[in-house]
């Protein structure tokens, strides 16, 4: 009898304890990111350091940490999960970035952004798969095929959207953030549409075709991923408006803000779109429309919480970057030869750095020719920034090549794990070191920045994100009608590309004012409290 | 060379679409979770229905359609997970009642919740496992062993706190929310105790010292659990208040406080303590003082999405379980024997009532001889209620019957399946008709609603939670000094259950005057500005 009561007893607390190693490790993890948010307070006022390298380094520290205690066996509590990445973590970093950025920028500089992000990314991803091609077959690394050295132009040539949030500042540098962030999320449309295209089509029979399937693929991506955001965004918006959500509960308002925009990102993974494009044209959408609908409490709130979201997942991403970059499951494979895997490491940075000059430097060219005024134009130094801010490589190309070298976080070939610590290497060199020398950088280039002093006082030029300020801003440049005086007679290549630009916010303003407001709301269409600040510039509107 | 690239790509898509499976399945519940919210909202002005019996139609509603579809094969497009449950679901719901619960009425009825959730839920459990065991062996149930008896007990006295939370308006009965909410939480402390006792102890050996021992172990329990819980919460408010997190960020100061509040919950699973008593008191601990030390926009930030999270917490428990009622698997068994499934529904629903009537009415009537005016007794309209109330099986039930009767949610046996299927229908049943009753008995029995007509016009009767209110109500309630004209003479049994509660009240007000707030913060001691709304009543502390 006594038997039978410990059998219950462990089955039912089993409830409470069931894989009490998965709570050690929680406990581990949350305790961790709330010393990163401290240790990173306290260096707020440090010119050097951000939030993302204090949350690698603590990550590093307690990865060394625990091989010491396990006797050199562990060294991460959790194997890299792509899923934990895609599917919780990366959605509300892109869409906190979608909901708070400045459309009139974005907007202003769509076909730069354009250029940048698919035919850029194209340019680097050919040029590091070639450079590898030929300079990895000299080392002694192994037998990589074809399809590898495809891979790792893939996993290289992307920019790491979230490291560039980390050290790019909107209120400081609008046109450099806007330029390599919008890259960065166009960035994985182009990547998605590359392999689609390399698996739909034989390339043992190119033809010139292939160039128009391709073009055709990617516009397909592009369009349908935007407007399954854009529609996202709007149904919301009218649900809260029709339905008037917040006169019974602000809950409610909240609840079905965060879980549309979700929502947006699930339903384009679920089909095969670009969750990445979808949920930042979602977020670009609320912040036009919903936002305005809900009510004061809930327009705070949103503003705030998809912000701490999005700085959680960021450290946590860090966090968990730092403390799985001792995979001492890899680096034993790599202990007998360090060369190879130090040379390994330093042509792929090479390579990166390479490819990302061939395609910053002549497309920033192509772009200043549809620019009129010096003003406008990407100056060169401005063009070393662009260049130089969109090198780090993150937890992105970590999945990515978790994915293609290892079966489900393990491997036993040695060409593969040289492959994973070359990319841990390469993550972890280019977030540190281009990280720590972005901010110099831009302080060494462009010493005399533009902002009024009274934000940059306020806003502290480390903060990563000022929450109140770039929303409130971004909805004011939105309204700002930039058709009124900058119409130019266009000619030659300027047309080209500054036409469309230019002419279409303007019919957009118009199209936006006569039916879109009316019917989904945004700035000025719904009774507001008198004195609230987000407001007080909204009468213009009645 | 091309079947090499494919196999690359198929490897890379793996990224965006890993386990596509699992991708169909969040859709479909992140657009259920919608559409609960949105039907919730046009349900709201209804007088039976609320959001948890509108969410649990809805998943049965899906439960049936998704059977349908996949030929009877399938019901359910995840298997119930108590980890989920545990560790994602259950914490926000608690802090959240924490965070916003009138803590006045909490602690001048403490004695009574004590009384309830400790005594009562063993005098219930001690009367479901007899009676269970008398009648099942009646009905052709198949081999239950004593240790299954216990748990039906453990698993049918848990008063379930989120049902509670649905049915009871904190504005319209505080006295009755805080009674059957508390003994809620306090029940968690008993039954984890409970099962631990059972396991330390030989019940061959039967003396009077295991009473004491059972006594001492909760005590224990009790008070490790609330100072952990109470701890986490100072250790956030003097962290937020000393380095003054939000001088920089708002986002540092709600993501510390999110994380503070879940690493409290962790912190005592990994012990073997009561998370949820941890996580209640580091709720109130944080309302009472690290709540007042955040900006203003961090104050209305955590307000609005604590609440919001557990909002969508709770609706996510009651889809979830609704989707899992239909169990194929289970009701397999139970299909040649319909009648034996009905007839253990109705023991155990019978059970449930005896066994909560058989606390209830007694343990009010020792509570009420401590009480001097009629006002602060414990009506019998309003124990009928308390029974009532407290009727209600949720997730907790279902959690601890599938870890108990199945081996990760499959089972091949008749006696297991049919408790499974029990415990759905009880589930189904009290949540259903209990909970569409609670409503209508109430106003039956109490006409006389004593809340003044101002709040009862603002807070609609079926509102499950007004959020604003409420925790404004209670910072004020908080700050009343109750120990002024009520201060008692104690004697004889009153003695014994007024004065501790009295005088320990004023003995506190005192002490966190004197001590506690010039530490750890709270009301009145950080620069306010003035006219936003929380602060107004605040002057009278500086």
């Amino acid at each position: 009898m006594a038997s039978e009561i410990s059998s219950v007893v462990s089955k039912l607390q089993m409830v409470s304890t069931s894989d009490h190693s998965s709570i050690v490790s929680m406990n581990l993890f949350v305790a961790l990111l709330c010393a990163c948010i401290i240790i990173g307070h306290l260096l707020e006022e440090n010119r050097w350091m951000n939030e993302s390298i204090t949350a690698l380094l603590i990550g590093l520290t307690t990865g060394v940490v625990i091989l010491l205690f396990s006797g050199g066996k562990s060294s991460h509590i959790l194997v890299f999960s792509e899923d934990l990445f895609f599917i919780y973590l990366l959605p509300p970093i892109i869409f906190n970035a979608g909901f708070q950025v400045k459309k009139k920028q974005f907007f202003v500089n769509f076909m730069t952004i354009m250029l940048f992000g698919a035919i850029g990314t194209l340019i680097s991803c050919a040029i590091i798969t070639f450079g590898a091609t030929q300079i990895f077959k000299k080392l002694d690394i192994g037998p990589l095929e074809l399809g590898d050295y495809l891979a790792i132009g893939a996993i290289f040539a992307a920019t790491d959207s979230v490291c560039t949030l980390q050290v790019l500042n909107q209120d400081e540098t609008p046109l450099l953030y806007s330029l390599v962030f919008g890259e960065g999320v166009v960035n994985d449309a182009t990547s998605v549409v590359l392999f689609n295209a390399i698996q739909s089509f034989d390339l043992n029979q190119i033809d010139p075709s292939i160039a128009l399937h391709f073009l055709g693929n990617f516009l397909y991506l592009f369009i349908s991923s935007t407007m399954l955001g854009v529609l996202t965004g709007l149904l919301s918006a009218y649900i809260i408006k029709k339905l008037y959500i917040g006169r019974h509960s602000t809950d409610r308002e909240v609840a079905l803000m965060m879980l549309m925009a979700y929502l947006s990102y699930m339903l384009a993974e679920l089909c095969y779109l670009s969750g990445i494009l979808t949920v930042f044209f979602c977020g670009i959408v609320m912040s036009h429309y919903t936002w305005h609908n809900v009510t004061e409490g809930s327009r705070i709130t949103t503003k705030h919480s998809f912000a701490t979201l999005s700085f959680v997942a960021e450290i946590f991403i860090f966090l968990y970057v730092g403390m799985d970059a001792l995979d001492i499951e890899k680096w034993k494979f790599v202990s007998d030869s360090p060369g190879t895997s130090v040379a390994a490491s330093s042509v792929l940075l090479g390579l990166i750095l390479l490819g990302r000059a061939a395609f910053v430097f002549p497309l920033s060219f192509i772009s200043n020719l549809a620019k009129k005024s010096t003003s406008e134009k990407i100056s060169f130094r401005q063009q070393v920034i662009i260049w130089w801010a969109g090198l780090m490589r993150g937890a992105v190309s970590m999945a990515l090549a978790y994915n293609q070298f290892t079966m489900s976080g393990h491997t036993s070939l040695r060409c593969n794990a040289i492959m994973i610590t070359s990319t841990i290497t390469v993550v972890l060199f280019s977030t540190v070191v281009f990280g720590l020398m972005t901010k110099p950088l831009i302080r060494l280039l462009l010493p005399h920045n533009p902002l009024p002093k009274s934000i940059g006082t306020t806003t502290d030029p480390s903060t990563p994100k000022s929450v109140i300020v770039p929303l409130l801003e971004s909805a004011q440049d939105s309204e700002v009608d930039i058709g009124g005086n900058e119409v130019h007679r266009p000619s030659s290549i300027r047309a080209l590309l500054a036409t469309p630009t230019h002419t279409v916010h303007r019919l957009w303003r118009k199209f936006d004012d006569a039916f879109m407001r009316p019917v989904f709301g945004g700035r000025g269409f719904v009774p507001v409290e008198p004195g609230s600040p987000t407001e007080r510039n909204g009468h213009q509107w009645h």
